[in-house]
């Protein structure tokens, strides 16, 4: 008999550890699969909802694809961890739903890049199209320091760290974290730059945070969920002149900060969302 | 005014240059781009249709989103590329779809190919997800060579290259490349090994040769091309005791040997697809 | 006042744990230092002698030639460490000192790999210049394998990693390894594979066993030591035949092994050595 | 019977195809080797005189060591060639023999590099040890730019890619290059940045003109050689305040700017001076 749901992890971190807590206390049966050491199979009987954390955005899609496709039910389903694992493909659907974002301009390669340098002015944001935590995420202030980054990453063998999305900066040192599930916005929270970084991502050290919710987020947060596709989102977002712009989606969300801040259970309404799906 | 067709190249090939003379010849209104060269907008009026022929998968799928996003048609759309440009996300779609394939097993790093090794039986084809003209598909015919290649994939960089599609070996030494565009299928040939290679890829010297449609292939065809969703593809076949087995889907398809075989003029076809397109 | 020695590295073993136990017990002044954490400085005054045992070999050469550079006495030598972190520049000294090694072909890059094809018998080991524990060395039994490995190679970065020893195969199962110090041979063990693995490395689960010396090893492995210009490194020797070929030499020597087998207390020879340094 | 000379290529440049016309001409026997296509062996009867002018500096070496230990002489010498190739192991050897070089920290990962940054003043020239033309070596200008460079090479996977020189900048906007020959100084020149980079490699677009060759120039350049162990290298040197500051050593010199700017023949004084050698 198939299990009601199974977690796949590569490297646990805190967030599936207290996921996996609240399995073993929902009565549902489960499954545990880490990817790094199992070899997966398109199958017959998988359990009927797929909880997908790893921390490798291509491991997840390939989870997500693998037992989509053996009948399962995944959280995230693949259209969205691919979506949100990208950030051009990200904004794309932004672009086509009238989600506002900061102006990019997009770069496939060096040569683009330094002729992008013309469509834009310093200080700008230049960061590749995947990438978590902010990683290579740099704050780029004049056309020397700019081409001395497309030189850096021009020597990547990777084709999507050779990309560039090249953004204006907004400035304000915060940004809004806000965790969609299902047709539920749970919660938002404000994340800081500690000092010596400007980058708010809690894994760098930023400060969070509660935020309040206004209904203009609120719906602000159910579109883009609906736009990914996502079941499990985290959205983070920037405020400008009182206007909103949406700055990135995370399919495979981290909400450590999120529940210190907020004090809300994340593990529970995931388990129970879980439940609820296994009922309809 | 807007072009009618975009053709968005990286490094022009053969294919992309007898393509550009047959849209010269249309009386369309065109637009060159390369996207090596060019920076990438979201822009209210793109050419109504884009053909994609990069070379690089990735990048290919990058202008499909951009393009399909500003309200192109994009030809492949993004989810065919995504889809063909990745071997366990095709798989995946035929797997839903009972489309028939060689049994494999997939890991998605080290530990997990060496656990996936007890599940199959040698000589197995191993090959990362990603990839065009056979490369890294390797041959395998003993447990030793097989850790030998685990070893040296592991050294990679890039998680696609570091995972396993261990598949059955579908012996023959030829295989069947069928081309689709729309609701046609345009053809099919055989694909030989040259000596000294065993893999029958045209770009490795394979050498080509008319095959007959029968048409239990031509259903075969439309079925994997609607699967997939592409406009514009190639499927590889096996052909094993009168049973086919589908191999790979190629969403940017180079067509030399094809044209050389069959005396099809495939950029002719094309482009009238696209003035199909355009008047309806 | 400077201290008498410095013990240098970066991901510290149990040799190094207990190198380090062995300083603390001897009385002389000593400095630990971690390439990892520390920036490097051509100084004044540096301690008398180096002990350089960083697992990198690109960062023990470059720890060598800042400590000599600034009057420091490197265990090992930066020649040392360059020389044995090599294995065409070991071959090579090998070569012109006529110490005997196994037939080998150099390539430098794919196409000539296959080239040297040509001029070796399958099986042949293949493997990189660079690199510990056996990585990337490979047992090549035919042509097609032989090709994959390239082709594998091939796509790395590093140059080093692309370039090719082709070397007869020498069968046998184990392999002696023989540590000296100084002017004084330690001893020698006997290095067997593993089930699972055809390399004896101990890092591999190599199984050891002590070796007799006798008078002509123990000249053989003075003379590959001089060679080298090493203070304190480990040889490896096939025995084929009743006659030694010299397969390998390391500078930074592993030796947890070596002591279980001979009970042999390797850091104390190695601080007793240094104080003997230290006296003259 | 063995060559006079021979001359080893991997990517042929001007340089080496009028240094192939000069050997043409002077009527010794030659022969001429792709390092890049031709399997290398230890041989008995290797040409005399070696020419290693591959644009790989880990191909020169290896072609270097190889022809060495068959006991040709090589120009240059395998310990030239490894010197000057690696900034580091460069500095160590201006540092014992005291000649002057801008103020440096060596960082040999991220984390030394984020420590070194409290040793320095910015603006600084952070660059790895290797690489040619200038490659990474960038002009940084404050703390965060920093640290997005050190991130930036820490997704590199080779080990001196990730190592990081910290150099005072020396302003001016200029520098000597002074070709040695033997034991002749054969000229200088100035180098200048073309508008658009801070650097004044040639090789982007960096202007040249004659510089004059004063005595201490002319002591120091033969010193730098000396140091080096070089029979042909290249030595580019900032001049600040009246006083003279060593920067770089190059092993296989390009010197297309400097015959334009001098008008010596560079070539034929390299066949001379071959010529003169094999009389010896």
């Amino acid at each position: 008999m198939a299990a009601d749901v199974e977690l796949i992890v590569d490297v646990p971190r805190l967030e599936e550890k207290i996921i996996l807590e609240e399995i073993g206390r929902s009565g549902l049966r489960f499954k545990l699969t880490n990817a790094k050491y199992t070899p997966l199979l398109w199958e017959e009987n998988p359990a009927e909802i797929s909880l997908i954390r790893t921390i490798s955005m291509q491991r997840a899609a390939y989870c997500a694809a693998i037992r989509e496709a053996s009948g399962a039910k995944a959280i995230n389903p693949l259209d969205a961890i691919l979506t949100a694992g990208d950030k051009i493909l990200t904004l794309s659907r932004f672009w086509r739903a009238g989600i506002p974002f900061p102006e990019t301009v997009i770069a496939l390669n060096g040569e683009a890049a330094e002729r992008a340098e013309k469509l834009v002015k310093f200080p700008v944001i230049d960061k590749p199209p995947i990438g978590s935590w902010g990683r290579l995420v740099t704050l780029v202030k004049d056309s020397q320091s700019f081409k001395s980054i497309v030189e850096h990453r021009e020597l990547y063998q990777s084709q999507a760290l050779k990309t560039h999305l090249i953004q204006r900066y907004v400035d304000g040192g915060r940004d809004l974290r806000i965790l969609v599930l299902g047709e539920e916005v749970l919660g938002a929270i404000w994340r800081s730059a500690s000092s010596g970084d400007w980058r708010s991502n809690v894994a760098r050290g930023g400060l969070v945070k509660m935020a309040e919710l206004d209904e203009e987020l609120r719906e602000l947060a159910l579109k883009v969920s609906s736009v990914i596709g996502g079941e499990f989102i985290a959205i983070d977002i920037f405020k400008e002149n009182e206007r909103y712009l949406v700055n990135e989606v995370n399919g495979v969300p981290e909400f450590k900060g999120f529940m210190e801040a907020t004090r809300i259970n994340v593990p529970r309404k995931l388990i129970e969302y879980v439940k609820e799906l296994l009922r309809r």
